[in-house]
């Protein structure tokens, strides 16, 4: 069997597949919690290697597919650089063969989502596309001539460091003004912690919204806004048919969608003179990098 | 004899090539000012027109290229929207052919800087690339897999209207904080005019910087910082192999690039792990629409 594991900035997530194309989903999984914002690469490594002997549950495994939060070499050996995560110049995918015992392909996170997509969900059959996926910051992923686009160093779609507001907030790659300063979970928890003056954390934020609590809808709001003007920018660029929108801040759907396209159309040149590309959810959601994972473990090569 | 015409926010230029490959060269050109900000669209298809009679020269005409700084439908037949030119969803192409009696092909001019420096120029043997055209406003082309990237509406690479400062500087496509309004030849002369207190064109101002000037240097470097964030940003979202500069600003060279890759790289995250995309001036300059539309005109298809 094939497992597929997102390595996230808070979690560890580690997928089983079963069916595919439309039927395609999720059969089991297993979460572990990231070691902590100070952990070392052996034992990041190790919650990944736990999720997926979790997932695999005794069975016998062929191979593991990892999709990383962080800059992917172009070969898919090293994680170069990671914002959430500690490996710099890392040979991830070598140290994880020989962990688990079994070969890896090792892929940025939202390309494997992307893959998910065109695979099995919302971009089947749509040949251009943009992926955005907010959680603990941005990923991102472009979808050319139904493929997804690597880039000459394996680093296309890094969507979260394009600047957005100059001097802005600094970000933790140490560049300031950084998109995933103004959208992703952290900036929901800055945007609510502002507003309310104590800290809650994204899922929490989530619930208040689904709750209709103001503040929490203001802040999905103010973060779906910024969605949606950072999508208008890569629009102008790169005129994709269709956007789709995944990761954690993405489960509460409309309430950050809806901002989003508002956001999208307000800052967009001509729109009265083109179709806009819809805006709409990943299929998979935050499982999305995982399952990409696991289909590229298991021989699919749309990534 | 097929002839390319470049039309811009300020002039029309027709040029007629000879050679071919990396001896591809403009054999001889004419230049029609545009004829006023508040010209009809007929006023504007006179231009063209008189332009491509004027270097055909009595010699008969197979086919006229066109190269519009606007945003051209993906089937090549209209421009849709062009914030510096009076078109608005205007069937061009048909009324050009009409006018002129030859075959009119039509294509966005970034469009069709990238096809010429893809055939010709700097971007010969080149799979991926950025091309950025620096003009009375900001032109754009995205290459993938060495073919410039269309969009599904034919308007990628309209990278002059991503926003980059919030609440910004109105633009004249009706959005705020536009790229173009930091960096094209208009910002040049509002830095300038703002620090001199008095007008210069953008020639006069390349011809201070080239002096010495240092208003008019500070000028370059601030415009060209602009360039190398706004760049940052593309290059985050594509990771090109390179990236090329054209347009009537970047004729003063290093002036203009210099500040840009200090820009470049100052704006673009994780640089220590990755290959920086050198960042050259195209070999067409100013000429590369026309010479594109030429060629496309003549029957070569990358774009």
């Amino acid at each position: 069997m094939h497992v597929g594991v997102d390595v996230g900035g808070t979690k560890v997530l580690a997928v089983e597949l079963a069916g595919e194309g439309g039927d395609l989903a999720v059969a089991s999984s297993a979460q572990v919690p990231m070691p902590g914002r100070s952990a070392s690469d052996a034992e990041v490594e190790e919650a990944v290697a736990q999720a997926a002997l979790e997932v695999a549950a005794g069975r016998p495994l062929s191979g593991v597919g990892v999709s990383a939060a962080g800059l992917v070499d172009r070969v898919g050996e090293r994680v170069r650089f990671a914002a959430h995560l500690p490996w710099r110049d890392a040979p991830v995918r070598d140290r994880l063969a020989e962990r688990i015992g079994v070969p890896v392909v090792l892929n940025n996170d939202a390309n494997c989502a992307a893959h998910a997509e065109l695979v099995a969900g919302a971009l089947r059959g749509v040949s251009s596309a943009l992926l955005v996926t907010v959680g603990t910051g941005i990923g991102g992923a472009v979808v050319l001539d139904g493929k997804v686009v690597r880039g000459a160093n394996g680093m296309a779609g890094e969507f979260g460091h394009v600047q957005v507001v100059p001097n802005g907030l600094v970000c933790e790659c140490g560049l300031r003004g950084c998109w995933e300063q103004y959208c992703s979970g952290r900036a929901l928890e800055r945007v609510t912690r502002v507003a309310l003056g104590s800290h809650l954390d994204g899922p929490e934020v989530a619930a208040l919204a689904r709750d209709g609590h103001p503040v929490a809808r203001q802040a999905f709001a103010t973060v779906g806004t910024w969605l949606g003007v950072g999508i208008a920018g890569l629009v102008s660029a790169l005129d994709p048919e269709a956007v789709v929108v995944g990761g954690g801040v993405s489960v509460v759907g409309d309430l950050l969608l809806e901002p989003a396209r508002r956001g999208l159309l307000s800052s967009l040149q001509a729109t009265t003179y083109r179709e806009i590309p819809p805006l709409v959810p990943t299929r998979f959601g935050p499982e999305a990098g995982a399952v990409g994972a696991a289909l590229v473990s298991a021989g699919s090569s749309r990534v």
